[in-house]
């Protein structure tokens, strides 16, 4: 591995532990090199300002000038709410900067290394580039498309159900499953449920065990928001914020009471008598979000999947058989043949306590 | 790791690789170690017979007097088809012998280890003692319960699902699965399904690409014998055995025509319309098998877990989603709470090609 592959490497894994923290900006990291040796690590903040390299330069101080600066994405250009990295990287004398892609933002795309090259900056690309667009997908995709990247969920039995005929469901699986699916939760802007799910478990849907993180939002979708106002997501959404996408046709009634707890309507396209899955994203995607976390019910993960709207799907196998009465985990999805299914590819594997933990991403 | 484990643990990989090949006798392995050399190896041959020591015997010749045999099970002492084991250790001059654990058979329980104190061989026990139990566990439960041990396959897209709604399910799991579904074959002493898997695919059940094995038994159960007569079991019964497990309703002609092709019935007992389970697995033990790989499909497959009558789980999960209107792998089994669900505890997993491996045996 060269050095320029390692320190990338290291920079992306900063970066990566932000996921979920810095949202609508992307998390990046920044490691600065003079020597051989790591002078200043930095990675964007929580909330999404400061970025990524003001904080390595100034943990770098005068050691900056003539060094190298690793960035997992191409510095920004432009004045937002913070000055452009680009300037900060020159004003301290940065001799050289390894990024592995250009931002996919048209404000930024190319005019970050433009900048630097201008101003004497050597600038090196293409460095684990497709690991760094892995991590960027959901930054990018809400670029692109408008929509955050979709990470579904499901832990469920042997053979796929996630609760009995009668509808018990905890628990399946074990706690050091419960304890992977909260750091997931932390790694997304959002965790989203369908009313279903809202309605039978009362979760909270918040991160626990996990330190100081910033709580993803609380996306509940329910075309006529047919959850209770006696629940926990109502009685916390001053605290954490609960969004509620919802038809047109919601009541009016529904709609003031659940405002007036604090929670944020999202009116949302209906097709089929359910909402559009295309819409529902567009929606989070306009609000923000590059990362949303559903962890069903079945119809939403359906209507997702059926959309080929998700980007990766976790799932938590137990060892328990619950027989073909059991609650099935993913709900009709209109598939005759396998053709149309969609296909996914494994990414890891892996025991999580008594459970199986197995990751995948869209084929 | 001492020396006589590390040899005991040689001997077990001996053993295990003749699973399925020797039933109803035990895999059994054999290694014999003169001054820290191993001077002879044996292990149960294909068929059963010659057993494991006297192929370690003769291979290690005259070096056999003074040394140590290592046997993953109690050498036998009964005058059987063969001579016993313990007279030819005690011939060939061995003076020590280490073994896991005693035979469970009665005619042979502690009788082999006595019979070489008494000629002067020092006897050791319970060396790898819980590794060898679980190799023997299906000949182990022939003895004791007169139903050999049950492996349950499962192979499913992410959401449990093994076919579309219009039944396609070639194929959803990946070549790697296959290979290794037919090497899980092989180690079983007869492959088993119902007939609607018989009828839906037109198996042929054999173990294909893993050389010369010898072939499982293929069971198929039906209480009417509802298998067509043009199908690939009964046109190869003569090559390899076909067993139908049948009630007693089962048409006479029907019976005729399938023992006209070769195939053994084996008649058993109807509870609430179907094959008893029980019954079933007695019928498989009086004739000899000690371990039955289940196929599905999924009505023969809940009735066994339902039952409690499932050792061991093997899942292969594919990265693809079917929904609910595809076919469970697992049908009906009337589990109402999770604390009545059959729990299993996971035993290995792992990428399998494109889809994931999981093992559990019962908890």
């Amino acid at each position: 591995m060269s050095d320029d592959t390692r320190h990338m490497a290291h920079a992306l894994r900063l970066g990566r532990r932000r996921m979920g923290q810095c949202w609508p900006n992307p998390a990046v990291g920044c490691v600065i090199v003079k020597d051989g040796h790591v002078v200043g690590r930095g990675a964007t903040a929580q909330g999404g300002r400061p970025h990524a390299e003001p904080l390595a330069l100034s943990q770098a101080g005068d050691a900056a000038r003539g060094a190298t600066a690793y960035v997992t994405l191409e510095p920004c250009a432009h004045h937002g709410k913070t000055p452009p990295c680009v300037e900060a990287l020159v004003r301290a004398g940065i001799a050289r900067v390894v990024a592995p892609l250009a931002d996919n933002d048209p404000r930024v795309s190319g005019k970050g290394f433009e900048h630097l090259r201008r101003h004497g900056v050597e600038v090196t690309t293409g460095v684990l580039a497709e690991e760094a667009a892995r991590d960027h997908a959901g930054f990018f995709l809400r670029v692109d498309q408008g929509r955050p990247l979709v990470t579904l969920k499901l832990a469920n039995s042997f053979d796929g159900r996630i609760a009995t005929a009668t509808g018990e469901s905890q628990w399946i699986t074990g706690p050091e499953a419960r304890r992977v699916v909260h750091g997931l939760r932390a790694s997304h802007d959002a965790v989203m449920v369908g009313a279903g799910t809202a309605r039978a478990d009362d979760p909270a849907l918040t991160v626990r065990g996990w330190g100081e993180v910033r709580q993803p939002v609380r996306v509940v979708v329910s075309r006529l928001i047919d959850v209770p106002l006696m629940s926990k997501l109502a009685s916390t959404a001053r605290d954490v914020p609960v969004w509620l996408v919802h038809g047109s046709d919601a009541a009016s009634q529904t709609r003031r009471a659940w405002e007036s707890c604090g929670a944020l309507l999202l009116p949302c396209e209906v097709s089929g008598g359910r909402i559009d899955p295309q819409a529902l994203l567009a929606a989070l995607g306009a609000q923000g979000l590059t990362r949303v976390f559903c962890e069903g019910g079945g119809q939403l993960a359906a209507s997702l999947l059926a959309a080929d709207l998700v980007d990766e799907l976790v799932g938590f196998t137990a060892g328990i058989a619950l027989g073909a009465e059991g609650r099935p985990g993913i709900g009709a999805m209109g598939v005759d043949r396998l053709a149309e299914a969609p296909r996914f590819v494994l990414e890891e594997v892996r025991a999580t306590g008594a459970d199986v933990m197995h990751r995948w991403r869209r084929g």
